[in-house]
């Protein structure tokens, strides 16, 4: 698929392609459909991130209370996104060893508790050893640059699930 | 469940439950949990509100395309969020002629392309024959004015499963 096929789209088409690239929150892709034509993959993720930087500290902490544990219940019980779970799948998380599914459920609880929202990481740039270790450093951080730090995460994820639609052969009818 | 028992919850359990009261943008209820506790409904929907309200118009357009049609593809194949289907069906949509769907499918087009935004409604305050007459009317409206009178009606419907919500006996973990 190509930026012009995405700037055909009509918003019910749209919201069904690229309404996840933000985790459960299609009114972000949704919302940028008013700002079409984009001109490529660089300039779409741009108003994507605009609006987000917009929106109150509430907004962002919303987001990213959209985003599911690393290896939490979700994983467990098969009702991530798909992407969701691809990524965490792909990073090895869902075959931990009890010890380590242990310790990261009671840092992402300690995780949680501090900062009133999940730890969220670009899973498919990482392996869980390093996730492992990012989330303990996290911990320590202030929690404005916290908030700052899972927010590049999410960009990151978001950049990576919409090159892998602008790279995809697929009709959009088919994805 | 009271007011007391939706301040007391964890931010995975307040999504859980209030995660849909604006359709399919579960970052709202997700952003506000920052802003508890609230006082009473009337207090938790203002938040809501003016959480909206604040967004930029595209957002606000935004939330209006996470809306499935009135009788719409969504109906038929029985992929509603569980609230949608229960007002649609409420209201007589999963039981319309051939006639009554055909002119309800043209009138849904002709409201998208003029708006870009699906056409919304409260069903539950409303029957097929007064849904159809408002959609003839709204058509007629000036963008900005259909904008305003489409998102009092996404706070009517907000305002109804939030009452369900309050009302229910249930505990949060059996929703």
């Amino acid at each position: 698929m190509d930026i012009q096929m995405v700037n055909s789209m009509d918003f019910g088409e749209f919201v069904d392609v690229l309404g996840n690239i933000i985790e459960k929150c299609p009114l972000i892709a949704a919302a940028i459909w008013s700002q079409r034509p984009f001109t490529d993959l660089a300039d779409l993720e741009k108003h994507v991130f605009d609006f987000i930087e917009a929106l109150p500290q509430s907004g962002k902490e919303g987001i990213l209370r959209c985003h599911p544990d690393l290896a939490g219940r979700e994983l467990q019980q098969g009702t991530l996104t798909p992407e969701s779970q691809r990524e965490q799948r792909g990073a090895g998380l869902s075959n931990l060893g009890p010890e380590e599914r242990r310790r990261l459920r009671e840092l992402n609880c300690e995780y949680k508790a501090r900062f009133g929202f999940p730890f969220v990481i670009a899973a498919r740039l990482s392996d869980k050893a390093t996730m492992m270790r990012e989330l303990e450093r996290r911990l320590h951080n202030q929690p404005a640059r916290e908030l700052r730090a899972a927010l590049a995460e999410v960009r990151k994820i978001c950049h990576l699930r919409l090159e892998d639609i602008l790279r995809s052969p697929e009709d959009p009818a088919k994805l």
